[in-house]
């Protein structure tokens, strides 16, 4: 059928255009039918009806499809029926419970890459992958699919090493000093991060308020081959960049598929030329990973994937209970981090956890004693001496102190409402407040912790400093620390039993 | 924040509405997150963020949305972000393997309802559906939910037939006759019938050929009352208005859940105020139910569901693998509907499932020898009269005959391209011809056949005639005809075997 085409300035996620209802009954399409539009390109998009906003003869395209066809406004095309895609004959098979070869996720993967695929498809897609899965060769599949819509790096030596934390633990700033410790341990580690997506600070938060962390994959390689070491956001590289265009759909949904999730994290480090791979699984209750049964599941899988996709991977279980070291939110972070790599000697878990991370990639290296080592690599300076020539090559000042970094100026004080022992910290109300403050998008803002699990507090004494950037964000992290207070407090006696008789 | 609205004219399924992604990082909301719009009203939508089609502090919304606020354009609106209805987390909790309770079905049937859910909600919701399923309480709960979203009817007497056909099988022109020798029993039955979504032909697309079938319900109540029988079409009712939403994700995903299913099909009888139901199953290969077990398993699950609502209801399993009668197509189909009523006495599978259903529900009303007596009725003349009585109150011409009706006057005729017996007559390239020759919008397209599975041919025989209402459609459906033959004409003698030994 000949239409008149018209472009619209509203951007829709999915292939959208729309003809009058008259019309599409001519041509027997159906609410969210596809067409075939020939212009001087021919491309397919997906039909949305309506009897009052468009005029019979006319169809309505997005700026981005006109463009596509490369005509102008006015222009003629000429519309016809298509049929869907194979890839969702293949959504189907998985919705019926069915195994998918390695064509059919690569077509499932490429079509959701090219738009080709609706919102709801993927939708369907994505609730399918939650409940019945994929087995592991299929991730592998899914892996390296997903690995190839995008650029692959690749290094001029090996071994690749690289670290991954699954995250969901607040306070988690040990990357750099994992990344410094052991690129001064000679071996090359080129790590990309990200930035928060439901926590309250991810890693590329907090590094980017002392370096730059947008590189283009050159500088990326540059910086790892020259000084063994890079922070960077993967972001601003070109990574399996389809992983973009599914969580647009995982996030309403609240579902991460484990085949998706594993194969997104996998492909990112497939993409990145890793060798060897080291997953920190922070396991304990408010995470992602509740239990060590659990965890010891995801290490299998993991381990599992690597074997068919030929990365040698390890894993470590870490304790994820309560935050990991005392602060919360991007400057807070970055200013506790550093501190560390300048030798600020406090009792710390983030010096233990990043010591025994790093220890294990040196061992997977074949260095022996790899956690004695790497403490050493830190206590002497080396791991500094490292860190500070990475962030001067992603731009950072050379003279960059701990002590530079100070956050934001509006502070309030939570006390310890009676005496007792701390007996939890609750990682997802911590997370919720350092969020209200303003974190991660207000650097200054977060939360300072003065008492762990297990410490003895008085009556009065401050559990925790809450920063904001603004009084009314201040306010509103204050209230939902009082709503929601994370810290536990009871004496050591939880219950006292007089009476063993039932009530 | 405080933002300015302006609306825009493109119709969105879902409640959507844009925001500048700087504005949304500002107020801390994600691509489809939900947001509180107040302006002379409140109401809850859903954001799509874009940097480059808005200005920072604005929002745009549909037109629709406008209108809910109470605002012209310009006008300052309050936003804020909004959590996500409850509905979500019982969707989340389907998929998740569980079952719903009668407050979380309603919830999300209402959500639906009033534009709550987004596109990929529901998507999940049903691909959900289609593999999680739902028990028989939970499918009565989903039924009672459903019905309640519209208008119940309510019939001054009892009891109250009904009579549906799950479909699949082309040319199945019963309903009219069925309808009409029940009523002409002295029963009431208030049929509703659809136009066809994925099929060639629905009652609905043939019966609006010679009377009026889009009715009110007040039209309805008065007609049925009345006469005892109307052919209307569910449509222009406000049945289960749910219904329609849920289609239009159902149909790109090409699912149809079995809760799905037997709730909407069930709801609109509850809605339609019956008693006592007759559920016809066609079961055949290219049908919906392929073999008598599937078959069974539907009947025994509606008969449940019916228990569970206080329904009455048997299942009559009848045959499908060929078309039934003659003819597919709005014209066609209805010719041969009304030849049978007036007394045209070829063998005809048609008055064969008609009878048997329509003297299944008089013996639902304890009249002894149903189908005996309903051949009686339909052979005396009485179930014509009875006809021509509801089509006259339907706004149908008194003088209706079948000759009246003419199809289209494009033709062509099929002919058998060797001797032999028909094997097969497939019905999914019958419902492929008839709606390439434009059946059921072009109301004289379609097909007649004239031979019948068993039937000898001979060479150059006619099996059947294509009839169109344009050249080009009448060529389209040829090429589809002979692309993809239905007829399936072998000799008795289907393989010569002269060699035992393996080759």
């Amino acid at each position: 059928m000949k239409m008149y085409a018209y472009g619209y300035d509203v951007s829709a996620d999915s292939p959208m255009v729309m003809m009058h209802t008259e019309d599409c009954i001519k041509v027997g399409i159906k609410e969210k039918d596809r067409v075939a539009i020939t212009g001087n390109k021919t491309i397919i998009a997906i039909v949305t009806r309506s009897s009052k906003l468009i005029e019979p003869g006319t169809i309505l395209l997005t700026d981005e499809l006109m463009g596509k066809l490369e005509i102008e406004n006015g222009e003629q095309v000429n519309v016809i029926y298509a049929h869907d895609p194979d890839s969702v004959k293949s959504i189907r098979k998985k919705m019926d419970g069915e195994r998918l070869d390695r064509d059919q996720i690569d077509g499932i993967v490429n079509d959701i890459l090219d738009n080709r695929l609706s919102d709801i498809e993927i939708s369907a897609w994505l609730t399918a992958l939650h409940i019945n899965g994929m087995d592991i060769d299929e991730i592998a599949d899914f892996t390296m699919a997903i690995a190839n819509t995008g650029e692959i790096l690749k290094f001029s030596r090996e071994p690749v090493f690289d670290f991954h934390s699954l995250g969901g633990v607040p306070g988690n700033k040990v990357t750099p000093i994992v990344v410094s410790i052991v690129a001064a341990a000679g071996l090359m580690i080129p790590k990309t991060s990200s930035r928060a997506i439901s926590s309250a600070c991810g890693t590329s938060d907090f590094v980017e308020t002392f370096c730059d962390i947008e590189l283009d994959s050159t500088k990326v390689k540059s910086i790892a081959e020259d000084t063994g070491g890079v922070f960077a956001w993967g972001g601003s590289m070109n990574l399996a960049p389809v992983d973009d265009l599914v969580i647009r759909i995982e996030h309403p949904l609240g579902i991460n598929p484990r085949a998706q999730m594993m194969a997104s994290i996998m492909s990112k480090k497939v993409a990145m030329g890793a060798t060897h791979l080291l997953i920190d699984i922070p396991t304990g209750s408010g995470t992602k990973v509740g239990t060590m049964e659990q965890a010891k599941v995801y290490a299998r899988d993991f381990m599992d994937l690597g074997e068919r996709i030929g990365m040698h991977i390890e894993c470590a279980v870490t304790y994820a209970d309560q935050p990991v070291g005392i602060s919360v939110g991007p400057i807070l972070e970055a200013r506790e981090c550093i501190s560390i790599l300048e030798g600020e000697k406090h009792p710390s878990s983030v010096v233990e956890k990043a010591c025994e991370c790093a220890g294990i990639i040196l061992e997977m290296a074949g260095i022996p004693n790899g956690v004695v080592r790497a403490r050493e690599i830190l206590d002497s300076g080396e791991a500094h001496a490292k860190f500070m020539e990475i962030v001067v090559a992603q731009g950072g000042r050379p003279d960059l102190k701990s002590t530079d970094l100070v956050p934001g100026k509006f502070t309030v004080d939570i006390k310890a409402p009676n005496s007792g022992y701390v007996h939890a910290i609750h990682n997802k109300e911590v997370v919720a407040i350092a969020k209200a403050a303003g974190s991660p998008v207000d650097k200054g803002a977060g939360l300072q912790i003065f008492r762990k699990k297990g410490q003895r507090v008085e009556q009065g004494d401050v559990l925790m400093t809450i920063y904001a950037e603004s009084e009314a964000k201040l306010k509103r992290a204050k209230e939902a620390a009082i709503k929601d207070n994370p810290f536990e407090i009871e004496g050591m006696l939880i219950q006292r039993v007089t009476d063993i008789r039932p009530r």
